[in-house]
């Protein structure tokens, strides 16, 4: 089986009674594997079409039997109550109030003075246990010497009782006689043994079976529902699901400290992804990288001793994997799938390094809410394919998929039709990508708190969800994600440890304090030197919102002298702003007319006269640039997505590389399109984004053509 | 002499060649009283009229030949360089670099290696005088072990050589041909005696003079121009300009401790009023204070043994009295005069207690700015009198006046109608307030880290300016000032001392950080404690912007417990927000039909169902109320001045001082309109604050009316 190369590089769904139109489909799309989806088994007269069969399987949910006979080896959260102002002496909390009992129950099996926490949010100290006591009848702690008017919370242990995607189905689509899949700890020797011995067995019993999708491995990303069943907090980054007792005490002996319940609880914000992390956070994550690799290995041995492969789904219970962590290649798996909302959820799949594949599940699902009568599905697939697009031609997946019924998708033969030119045109991207060496005008750093295992990750807090504080951010990754540049993601260390000489630009974007402006790491003097060194020497640095912000030293931005920006945060209203007349002109911003700066950020303004402002509105800078020694540095105060941002960030790239010559090679003048070129191979393609018809100027390498383009049309073009 | 009963309280400018028509002014406007005007002199014959002689006096300034002789005594600033960048370990501080070299000397006399500090401002260590040098030829200081990338400032000790005041009327006006004053310290000994003598002198030598206006006494507010001469920085309560090496060690003799230069420069912000006040910033105030009242003391026995009155006026040299400040009432002056743009400035002047008289110059100035053909000062006189009416008739000045020449607005007749009618209205006003006990709805306390100092002056940066992150804070005290309510500032030890039992409300208002808000000063368990108690007792809590901010102990708000609401900063995206709908209707917004934030603040969330929610757009609540025990508390994102605001101030006020019951009384149901009641005479007077015309319902103590206001009328109502 070399699925690889196996020619069509699609994957269809299966489904029962839909042979005839199942073989069709397959020959119009050229589909050369067959999947099943959650929720549904393949029929036996699919698995014997010549194709390799995907089948889902789920480690630590779903096999109820053993979950319910062994519930103390349930899998934990550490959580907060509410917080709770006391205004006596005696205060009790009642903190089950706002979870949901169906998934969480309280953890009493673990001695609760032992494991759990009560604070003083007001002073933020521990409160001595004996101090207070539980009562498991009605899940409260009560306070006995609490201080009146001091805020308080409990930090408790809770098992999770009830898989929380399997809840989120189970509840969205409001489920009858379902069985409720129980989370079991692989962490706990019986689980880790159940977990083994079912999944040999399931192998034996599943010979058709060509790939083993894991849906994923151990711990679910943070998801915790309220009183309602409704999502109560979700972060796709979130360790909190994978804590338990026998964590800590492993911990402990590994790294020589205790966690306390507060290093996972984290003031409730349980070490968001927008929380510079904290040393004790990381080291977790390492430790949980090394177990859940380690085990997943024995999972993936068991599949290849099988003679199957086994690929992950990058979503649900993926903690711990962490693609882009260190840990990550031991796994051995052969690939991963994921799903594919635009550029940016397409390269953090296609990123990923090490594997025989990677694969995209593209949009729209063939399920009833786009597939009925009068609507047009290809809307959706169209606008899914053009975004996606941007960033395939700049790192392809190896497979593309579709996931839902397909015999409502068969219903709707122009979406049929669609489809089959997609499919092509991917496989052709796919070979020509692959197999040519692509041109990249800059190399462009983004520099935040998390770098390379956040790779494509920043500015997410769940997936595919748009957040008031993270679009303005969003638009940078997703910009670069279809850029011809090379893009990496690195963290504060990559700035001590001496930055790489193959960086051409340095983008440090975000709300001050977070981890991804980066916060305290930028009080870290080394970090300022070797920043400051690096533009100073020919370096571009780009800073978007609140870049290296920290209220200290007599400034906001610390890097307000190469930004030649700062903010107004109140304390220097007494210094008079002299600096607000826009350049009459300038490279970055040629040709754009309009800008859309998201949320923007409010009081920026210009240092001097030798800080360039490219656009003042409001009494505030909204865009400036300026020289900083041999290099240059752009700020702009907000960057959604569009396709005029994207322009004005590869203008941006150009001016801060001092690249502005370089700004007419595989490049067209109408910001719609872009241009994919070859270093080695005489054509190129002009791709149009938009849904319009463009007529542009697009240059090759050494040529211009005038082209026109259909809407979202992608123009091979042969240059000689 | 009894200038406060004289009768005609108005104090009229006089002029050369204008006798008979200043005799005619003095009659029709009642003016009792005569002042000179900077760069004036009164004629003789009008000394002679039957009227008051006010006559200016500078103590610190004007007195060329003696300060010429004494440049050693001059007055000082502390000063910081630019932010310079050292690309390489040795580094040259241009520190006169946007300095104007007319105002600014640096001082060279006092050892700058004892006296000046050059500080790193990457990691805000003192850099060691043994590693730099100063040339006194170029002003600059050499670095000869800087580290590379990191950023210094150099924190110097500079004569000022030009009173920022005369320098501004100067550049201003293009003065040509007139000396320029420099500004000598009566902290030397050899100046101070001069000071005593030159008054002496002067007493003499103006035998016609009843009452001497000093302009004011010793130090100027911080003003420091640039290299163009335009202003560079302002601070209305700077104490820069009144620093010394002799104050320095004449402080550390009393206080037992040294002020360093970086004590006065502050990072670059000069102790600005923004700044929450450190402890050391304080102890110069006091210690200033207690100089400035004492020897401010001197000179007014001086006036006082000639038989004259000594007033001061708030401005220019004040620093030091502070009106509000327990050393004050020392200096023993009879009045202290000021200029009136709106209520706030009224009430700066008016509230001063301890004194015989309090008086305050309206607008506009006879100045050929406003009294040119085609022009109708009629406009800005009605704007200025409808603003301080308002304040005035809660708490009433003793006097008015005006400025410039009078001879250009005799040009103008219906402007000395109009002003003839505003003098009887004041007067009325005057004799009905100060006699009558004015009735007060409620008395609310305004809590910032400055508290009764500065009373009246939160939010000011410089007088009378517009500053962008101010102006939707200053809303609060200008509608403050003239509400029927009693009006206290606080501080934080007042809230740790005990919340005095009489308050009903307590405003805290400002961005996060600053001394408005209060920043680090909510992190003392004893202020959330009382507060939090003061309002679940019954008391009312109104935050606006970001109040109580501090990110710390998982909140953002210190006091979001008691508001309700809390503002997302981005650690808690991954919580979701469900709270979103607005009440129907509501006690505070009732009548009100749209609303200005000013600068607003964003992403502000309600915690939970408790929370009413008044107004919710884009995504963020605007306004919210919220019960807390037996009080209650209001928050809304920002309140820039306007009639409507004021009114939701008003309301909002009742609201949570749970006396909605008492809202109609006397009380007008049009916005536009305020009502001045007393509780022990049958009298009230409706207010009409617009320049409209308005019909409405005006509530007395018992019984309502059914009125018709002309623009800007106010008209007493008798109810019996």
């Amino acid at each position: 089986m070399d699925i690889k190369n196996k020619g069509g590089r699609l994957t269809l769904p299966g489904e029962e009674n839909f042979l005839k139109e199942t073989i069709e489909l397959m020959e119009r799309w050229k589909a050369d594997a067959i999947r099943d989806a959650d929720g549904t088994e393949l029929p036996e007269e699919v698995k014997d079409l010549d194709a390799t069969i995907y089948t889902k399987y789920f480690v630590a949910r779903g096999h109820n039997d053993f979950a319910r006979e062994n519930l103390n080896e349930c899998q934990h959260f550490y959580l907060m109550s509410d917080r709770i102002t006391a205004t006596e002496d005696t205060l009790i909390i009642d903190f089950m109030s706002g979870y949901f009992d169906k998934q969480i129950k309280p953890d009493y099996d673990n001695d609760p003075k032992t494991w759990w926490e009560v604070i003083d949010r007001t002073t933020g100290e521990v409160v001595p246990v004996k101090d207070w006591e539980y009562d498991t009848e009605n899940h409260t702690v009560k306070l006995n010497k609490a201080v009146p008017y001091h805020v308080y919370t409990l930090n408790f242990l809770a098992y999770a009782i009830w898989d929380p995607t399997q809840m989120y189905n189970y509840i969205t689509n409001d489920w009858k006689g379902v069985e409720r899949d129980i989370p079991f700890d692989i962490r706990y020797k019986k689980s880790w043994e159940y977990a083994k011995t079912a999944l040999t067995k399931w192998l034996k019993e599943n010979p058709k079976t060509d790939v083993v999708r894991f849906t994923t491995f151990f711990y679910h990303f943070t998801l915790v529902f309220n009183q309602l069943g409704l999502e109560k907090f979700v972060e796709w980054f979130g360790y909190t699901g994978s804590v338990s007792p026998e964590a800590i005490l492993e911990f402990e002996k590994e790294y020589g400290y205790r966690l306390s319940p507060e290093d996972f609880v984290d003031e409730g914000y349980y070490n968001s992804i927008f929380r510079v992390p904290t040393k004790k956070f990381l080291d977790f994550m390492e430790f949980q990288q090394k177990f859940v690799t380690d085990r997943a290995k024995v999972l993936v041995d068991l599949v290849h001793e099988a003679g199957k492969k086994a690929i992950m789904f990058l979503g649900d219970n993926w903690i711990g994997t962490e693609p882009y962590g260190e840990y990550f290649k031991n796994i051995g798996l052969d690939g991963v799938a994921g799903s594919v909302g635009d550029g940016v959820t397409l390269r953090v799949i296609s990123d990923i390094e090490g594997l025989e594949f990677t694969e995209g599940r593209f949009l729209p699902y063939f399920f009833p809410d786009t597939f009925y009568e009068g609507n047009d599905p290809c809307i959706e697939a169209v606008d899914n394919w053009t975004k996606a697009r941007r960033a395939l031609v700049r790192k392809p997946l190896d497979r593309i998929g579709y996931g839902g019924y397909p015999s409502l998708a068969y219903k709707f033969p122009k979406f049929i039709d669609y489809i089959e030119k997609v499919a092509d045109e991917f496989r052709e991207i796919h070979e020509k990508v692959e197999n040519g060496k692509s041109y990249k005008s800059a190399k462009v750093a983004v520099l935040n708190a998390w770098g390379k295992i956040r790779t494509w990750m920043p500015y997410v807090v769940a997936h595919g969800k748009r957040y008031k504080l993270s679009y303005s951010y969003q638009g940078i990754t997703e910009a670069l994600s279809g850029m011809d540049v090379d893009v990496e993601f690195i963290d504060f260390n990559d700035i001590r440890n001496g930055i790489d000489e193959s960086i051409d630009v340095i983008i440090n974007a975000g709300d001050a304090y977070t981890a991804f402006s980066g916060g305290s790491e930028f009080l870290d003097p080394v970090v300022q030197e070797n920043l400051r060194q690096f533009v100073y020497d020919g370096g571009g640095f780009i800073g978007v919102g609140e870049p290296s912000a920290y209220s200290k030293n007599g400034t906001f931005f610390q890097m307000s002298d190469v930004l030649g920006v700062d903010k107004e945060i109140g304390f220097s209203q007494s210094t008079n702003k002299y600096f607000m007349s826009e350049v009459e002109s300038h490279f970055i911003t040629k040709g754009i007319d309009e800008f859309d700066f998201g949320e923007g950020k409010d009081n920026i303004y210009a240092l001097d006269e030798k800080t360039e402002i490219l656009s003042y509105t409001n009494d505030q800078v909204n865009i400036a640039a300026r020289d900083y020694g041999k290099g240059r540095s752009f700020y702009i105060t907000g960057l959604p997505y569009s396709l005029k941002n994207t322009r004005l960030l590869k203008r941006a790239i150009h001016y801060v590389a001092h690249k502005e010559d370089e700004l007419n090679v595989f490049y067209a003048e109408d910001y719609r399109v872009e241009v994919l070129g070859f270093t080695d191979r005489p054509e190129f393609a002009a791709i149009n984004n938009s849904d319009e018809l463009v007529q542009t100027k697009v240059y090759g390498k050494n040529k211009s053509f005038e082209i026109t383009l259909q809407p979202s049309e992608m123009k091979w073009i042969l240059e000689d």
